[in-house]
């Protein structure tokens, strides 16, 4: 058994943790809002794969009252990424695993340099969930998450991690770190400012032939930043495929929709700013993923 | 004195035909919706540089019914263009100058293409008017217009024209044809679609940091399409100097703003999809410009 921490406990931090903690594993979770109900009432977990309840939550309002865990799973938003250097530190011993279950390109990078030392894994969830009311999780669809080793040199501990997945009836597989991140972009650079942008759908972008020649557009952009920065099998074809599969979804509204829907803060600086300065420092430009940015930046200053 | 014929009697067509017919000269109107009032009360014209009102207007439902002009207005919304090629026989003699008082890039080409034997001037107006109410313009301020010489080779004929505009009180010059409707499009072009886009008006676009620099990315698109297209005069100072007035501007909504606010039709074929068109045919391309074209396309398409 192990020691896992969880910073976020929301729709992924809840589901993930919770899956953890019902196989047996000792999680300790970090609420804010929703304390006072956890400590009470537990963790209710609503899922298409079997709901459950967590009784007794290891619940904490400081990172301050927490041990030191051999695996933390952070899954707070990237807009709160500043206030990791405050969190993490009690949480950390020297063989600590930190797993980064967020958005974005470049967040490894910064975390690592708050914390030069320590081993951290990128986390890319593949998941349908949210959080309905205080301390209830509602997983819908979906609910695998790849790893991408960032800096972590103990390739048995990842192992164990990934079994640790695995036996809490999640699946999970290691994946290449910057192809899996990259990838993940092909999708959420384009989407996720156009349809705050457009005020709309991934439905409707696509249906109108001007915007889905520009979805294709920015996903090739995507693509040719990944290649240019030597970032293996993330190709043409890929941006085609992301096509596809999302003219095959229902309507839907990526994370930054909702956050611009409910005026939460929009994860403008790892989806858009952190990845462009990336491409721009290795000599590349990506204009139409610029002007995005910019459109963003200005109806983000208007909320 | 001269024939002139009017198409298109709104905010501009009423303001210089009304200008020309008060200083004596024989205006034909063509009129749509106001004819009846028109034909029954005349036309009036509130300006700041003199009201005044015509009581007898030679107004028209039809071109069928107006005579051949020695020189033609037309001051129709691009958008109506395509109805030019039935209205203006009427009024075609071999000498008759047609002046394009329109937005955009690319009506004179396509206008020729309908009447290969017209003499084509291009009318760039300088002005704040608008149509009130019916036979009512509206005319706050400035009012010169240039002329850019397309296809006419009678020069005379041409500063004959430019008299009879400084006679009606109307300042007038000629200037290079190119030169002047690639100057306007680089004001033009970022402005009216990025206010429709992001549904704001020019004040704001420029006091944001990133807006600000995204307009001043998309005047360079122009700037660099014309000096590719071998336009002379059109240089990033140009561009530069239109920003500097702008921020000298009261919060301003270009017309296709207007177009958008009152759900008429917007100018984006003559004001993007033309003149990109004409780019990439010479083989330019303006990615944040065809860009915002497709934005455009996609906000029309919901309209």
């Amino acid at each position: 058994m192990k020691k896992y921490g969880v910073i976020g406990t929301g729709a992924i931090g809840g589901y993930y943790g919770g899956k953890l903690a019902r196989s047996g594993q000792e999680v300790h979770f970090l609420l804010h809002r929703d304390y006072d109900y956890v400590k009470e009432h537990g963790l209710q977990v609503d899922s298409c794969d079997g709901s459950f309840h967590l009784d007794h939550v290891n619940a904490y309002h400081s990172t301050a009252d927490m041990p030191q865990c051999d695996v933390v799973l952070v899954c707070l938003k990237t807009t709160n990424n500043h206030l990791l250097k405050e969190l993490l530190p009690p949480l950390l011993a020297p063989h600590t695993i930190v797993v980064l279950i967020q958005n974005g390109i470049g967040v490894e990078a910064d975390v690592q340099q708050m914390f030069p030392d320590t081993a951290i894994v990128a986390g890319l969830a593949f998941i349908c969930s949210a959080k309905t009311e205080p301390g209830r999780v509602s997983h819908q669809c979906y609910g695998s998450i790849n790893l991408g080793n960032y800096s972590c040199k103990d390739e048995a501990r990842l192992h164990a991690l990934l079994d640790d997945f695995h036996n809490a009836g999640v699946e999970a597989a290691m994946v290449s770190y910057d192809e899996a991140r990259w990838k993940k972009a092909v999708w959420n650079m384009p989407f996720n400012g156009m349809t705050v942008a457009l005020n709309t759908q991934t439905d409707l972008l696509l249906q109108n032939p001007s915007t889905r020649k520009l979805i294709r557009d920015l996903m090739m952009e995507v693509v040719h930043a990944a290649q240019h920065l030597g970032v293996s099998n993330v190709d043409e074809s890929f941006a085609e495929k992301m096509i596809e599969m999302t003219d095959q979804m229902t309507p839907y509204s990526p994370s930054m929709k909702l956050d611009y829907d409910f005026h939460r803060p929009m994860e403008i600086h790892y989806l858009y700013s952190r990845p462009l300065e990336i491409v721009h420092n290795a000599g590349f430009r990506a204009p139409k993923l610029e002007m995005l940015e910019a459109m963003l930046r200005f109806v983000n200053a208007g909320e």
